[in-house]
């Protein structure tokens, strides 16, 4: 098999996954039904239905921004990967299989907001993705289908980013247990934390930089 | 990372972006369920059950065009964009939110037409993502992600035409309030503005070039 | 805008289309819904229930192959497309917008199989498919989006073969107001006229190759 | 038609079947349903509603490894070819509605777990799936549409492992009808034959290496 031929099918992988998550985060959607109301049903009774879909809306929005955030997360691991194998394939596939999983979780957890046993099975889901990732993302580093050019210190960075997300959802579910209307404040700690990664990281970042140029 | 991938992680981001807009309009039918009839019902039944479905099929027309719009408009923002960074895709994401939002509305607004909240949800969804897009190419703008060699005016035209979805959609907010059954109207505003805009814009472009010609 | 750009955004243009495609085929299969039993049913009952939905299972093959077909058409006229302007962009989304129809005529006919209304229906979105691409296609050629080396008498050969599908089409509908139950006839005739035109066209190419041959 | 040209609809091709198992394999989670529940159901009401839903699970954690393995067989055989001609693009076509269908068969496998009919349907699905692929790579390899340079013995290995999928698929069907419950130990055999066919394939691949060393 030519290099030309194993980048298209590396193509292949990226654009099949790219994908899933595109349908995974359009079909949030579909969950979210029309409701019903008789004809003769006031301007009053409209809007006392949209706001009993509020927790619809509200699980629409944070499910498009997690699908969105571990697209990107997806897409940042691929700008690093210049080769692949089967093993990265399945293990990509498995990854898929989180992420398109959500609809699911999203729909039960909007259809009963609060209640323990939707909360602590979207926080799986949404946990089992981001381990995922990670394994992938590992996977790809331990057996050489990184780009050789590409910095320790960026893949580390991203290494570290990654497990925010699935450490968020962890703790949802743990909190989850004690007080299931908390659980959702575990995600409050998702900005917290990127930005504490990235400031730790420029220092490093600085660091090596200064190193290098003393090298120089 | 090298400018190549930078170029194939820009394309990633389109091709994803395609991909939720290409799902979004092609469920938009799969909100028109098929009429229960009896084995018994004459075609005269039937006639009258797809006749009901006019509202449906008038909105599945109507917000094809119009995620048609919004899509090719998302095309001629990247046929300006040559670089990305994570502000341009978290602002993609939110775009793609409110596009990916719009089966649910049309769905809404087709079952009970000519409803002051369906009217109002449906063209506040709309006038959001118009929105969406302005501050999405804003951005790209502002921070320079735009080809250096585009042409000033072209870009300022592209921004002018992108504001008529939005503010039609404001307008039939405001004209639904007062009488939901005229809000339609507003969006008839849509190619008239167009005109006006283009018209508007040939002229300035033709006062340039003029003026070019004069300085060689 | 460089030539490169243009033609990047043609990709995107069929790209866009593909996904509309390949979403309106896919969607064909969740309009087959599976049959309710009871958990006391025997395996006789189960088989009955299964043969109950040949006329759905007839409708997703028979729509499947005609999407396909489309498809394929869309697929041969982009082969010739080297350019592209929004009226070829929009007669485009006409197009599609005619094919994402027809999960719901397919499903509308596949539930209520040789009655009237929903044959007629059926053939109207396939005709009306057909003539669209027609359309688009022959906006191509005037407007000279067509490649300028494109041998004509393929690009007639094209023209001719796309109109079968639509004559198709309207022929069922005739045959439909006569008799519902004999208008699949009319989609028999497709192969048929396939085989006329190609042979047709064969022999002409045959001249042309001759003629040009002495010419030399 | 330039070369070009050629390899740009090949991809065309590629990139429409990818579209198509990508929304096939995530449209396997619309068929879960969000179970119904009273407001006023215990945690314990939500646990068993969930245990309830593990057959639908098990499907679409099965079916989603299914079409995986289809699509990488598919993502293979691509690998490999490079030309493309009206039969292989129907043969590819055929492929893929079965491979689209597979959403059905699966919710109704899920719905009545261990009941005869809905597991025949399901692996006559898988199976035909099967022999659809073969029969498009045996087209390909017989038009001349593989690279020229292929590796016959790779060509060989992969119509081996091909055959694996609609082989366990068959004998699903078989053991069905002895006893539906065993049905899916026959699927247990694919990753044993998967071995199997790789190790008798390094013996050969290793003996052609020392021949060719030999023979230098």
């Amino acid at each position: 098999m030519t290099h030309d031929n194993k980048a298209l099918q590396l193509e292949r992988i990226v654009f099949f996954s790219d994908a899933v998550f595109a349908i995974a985060i359009t079909l949030l959607i579909i969950e979210i039904k029309v409701p019903h109301l008789e004809h003769a049903a006031s301007d009053r009774d409209f809007l006392i239905a949209v706001i009993k879909l509020i927790p619809n809306f509200v699980g629409y929005f944070f499910s498009f921004l997690v699908i969105g955030a571990y697209w990107l997360g997806h897409h940042k691991i691929y700008g690093q990967i210049v080769d692949w194998n089967y093993g990265l394939v399945w293990r990509n596939i498995f990854f898929l299989m989180a992420i398109a999983f959500m609809p699911f979780t999203t729909a039960f957890f909007s259809e009963y907001p609060m209640r323990l046993v939707p909360i602590v099975l979207y926080a799986s889901a949404f946990s089992l993705a981001g381990i995922l990732e990670i394994l992938l993302f590992r996977y790809a580093v331990k057996t050489g289908m990184t780009d050789p050019n590409a910095d320790p210190l960026e893949l580390s960075h991203l290494g570290w980013r990654m497990s925010i997300l699935p450490a968020a959802g962890i703790a949802a579910i743990l909190i989850g247990f004690v007080k299931p209307v908390f659980a959702g404040f575990a995600f409050m700690l998702i900005p917290i934390a990127h930005r504490f990664i990235k400031s730790r990281f420029q220092k490093d970042s600085v660091i090596t930089t200064s190193e290098l140029t003393e090298q120089n």
